[in-house]
C-alpha cells in the first residue's frame, strides 16, 4: 500500500521513514512550505514533493495528515482524494470526523503516543499507537500498519482517547512545566539548574518503576505545614508561582493524608 | 575522623556505608527504634548500636542527624555531645542554627540533593552535597568529608539554600504529582499508566538536554483554547483537578505566549 504523507513537521519527519522502511512506500510529500517536504523526501527512498493537496490521479491509498492540529480542518477542505482512498490523521485531541468533509472511503485516527523531535532519532517499536476507525476494513488495514510500525497498538474509543491526551498532558507538558519552574528559581537564585538532574532523573525512574505514590517526597506529602508556609511565603514576589505551590501542595496533602 | 549517625531512615542507610568505605568509620548508630539501628549496623565495619544520645564518652568527632525534618529539633534538644565534635544535619530546609541547642564545638548543614530509598543502591559520587557551616575550621573539615563523597560539592548560604529546597520541590514533588494525577486520570479510564512511560522518559530526558523550555509541547504552548477548555471540561467531575489543569495550563500560555 503507497503513501502520501501531508505535513512535515516532527511527526511526518520521524513516520515517514520509519514506514518506508518496512515497505510501505511514501510516494508523496505535501507541505505549505515546499522546502519543508524536500527536505523529508530527501530522507525517504521514492517520495516526490507534492505542490498541490489535488491528489486525484494518485496510486496512494494511505494518505496521512500529520500536521498541527489547528491547521487540520484547513487540509480537509482542500484535499482531492482519489476513490477507496484511507484518511487518517496522527493528533491525540482532534475527533475523527474532523476527517469526514474530505468524503474518504475509510478514516481513522493514527495517534503514537511520543513526543517528537526533529534532531533525536526515536525508536518507532516503543512507542504505543492508538487507532480510532470509521469502519471495520479501515479498523483491519491501519492496524496492519500500525502493528507493522510499533510493537503496542491499541484501539480506543473517542472518549478514551480524550482521557489519553489529557494523561498524556500532566504526565509530559505538566512535569515538564514544573521544572520550567524550578529551572526558573534556580537562574533567579544565581544556581545552576544542572545541579537538579540527578534529582529530576532519580525521581522519574523511580516513579515509573515504583510507582508515583510510592516515591512521593517533600513537606506536602509529610504535612510539614511550617515548611509549606516557609515556601509559599519565599515566593511570595511571583504570586503566580506561589498560587501554583500553594495549589498542588494542598492537592498532595489531600492526596496523602487520611481524612 | 570517627562519626557516630542519629538516624537509620533512607539517608543514613547510604550515606553511613559511603563514609564507611571512605575511611570515615562509623562507630556509633542510633535511632529511636534500636532494629532499625541494628540493620544499619549490618550494613557497616565497626559500627555499634547506640542506646541513648549521651555521646559524652564517645570517641566521635563528627555527628550526623539524618532523621525526618520533624524529628530533629528532639535530638537536639536530647544530644549530648563530647568536646570539640561538630554536629550536622541533612536537611535541605531546616535552618542552621536549629542546631544551637546542643552546643556544638562546630555546626553545619550537610544536605545531598537526591532522594533515597533503601531499596535502591544509589552512586554517592554523582550527588550534589551543598554545606552550610558555623565558621571557616568547620567548612574545611566538611568540605574535606563532602569532597571525598562527592564530586560535586559547593558552599551555600541560608537564601541559596531555601531556593534550591523550593526549586527541588517542583522539579522533584511536584513533577511526581504530575504523574500521579496523570495515572489516576488513565486508571479511572481503565487506561494502563504504562502505555504513558516511553512519552513520560523521553519527555524529561529531552527537558533535561535541551532544556525544559525546548520541549514543551501541548495545546497551552500552542494556545490552543479550545483543546483546553474541553480538556478542562473533560476534567469537570473533579474539581480539584481540573483547577490544577487551568492554573497550570494558565501560566505555560502565560510564560510562552508574548504579550
Amino acid at each position: 500500500m503507497d503513501v502520501s504523507i501531508i505535513g512535515s513537521g516532527n511527526v511526518a519527519w520521524h513516520l515517514a521513514p520509519a514506514l518506508d522502511n518496512l515497505g510501505y512506500v511514501v510516494k508523496e510529500v505535501y507541505s505549505r512550505n515546499p522546502r519543508h517536504a524536500a527536505a523529508l523526501t530527501d530522507r525517504l527512498y521514492q517520495a516526490e514533493v507534492k505542490a498541490s493537496l489535488d491528489f486525484s490521479t494518485s496510486k496512494s491509498r494511505l494518505f496521512i495528515i500529520a500536521v498541527s492540529d489547528e491547521a487540520i480542518q484547513s487540509i480537509v477542505s482542500e484535499i482531492i482524494l482519489p476513490d477507496d482512498s484511507l484518511l487518517v490523521h496522527t493528533s491525540g485531541s482532534q475527533p475523527l470526523h474532523v476527517l469526514q468533509f474530505a468524503a474518504p472511503h475509510g478514516m481513522g485516527v493514527f495517534y503514537p503516543l511520543q513526543t517528537f523531535s526533529k534532531s533525536k532519532k526515536i525508536d518507532f517499536k516503543t512507542i504505543p499507537i492508538f487507532l480510532e476507525c470509521s469502519d471495520d476494513a479501515t479498523k483491519d488495514q491501519l492496524k496492519e500498519v500500525a502493528k507493522a510500525l510499533s510493537k503496542s497498538v491499541y484501539h480506543i474509543t473517542a472518549e478514551e482517547r480524550k482521557a489519553l491526551h489529557v494523561a498524556a498532558v500532566f504526565a509530559s507538558n505538566f512535569s515538564n512545566h514544573m521544572l520550567k519552574l524550578s529551572k526558573d528559581i534556580m537562574q533567579e537564585n544565581s544556581l545552576d539548574f544542572n545541579l537538579l538532574k540527578p534529582l529530576i532523573l532519580e525521581t522519574i525512574q523511580k516513579s515509573l518503576s515504583l510507582g508515583p505514590e510510592a516515591s512521593q517526597t517533600g513537606p506536602a506529602v509529610r504535612g510539614d505545614l511550617e515548611i509549606l508556609d516557609q515556601e509559599a511565603y519565599f515566593l511570595h514576589e511571583n504570586e503566580k508561582v506561589a498560587e501554583i505551590y500553594r495549589l498542588i501542595s494542598q492537592h498532595i496533602l489531600d492526596t496523602y493524608t487520611p481524612d
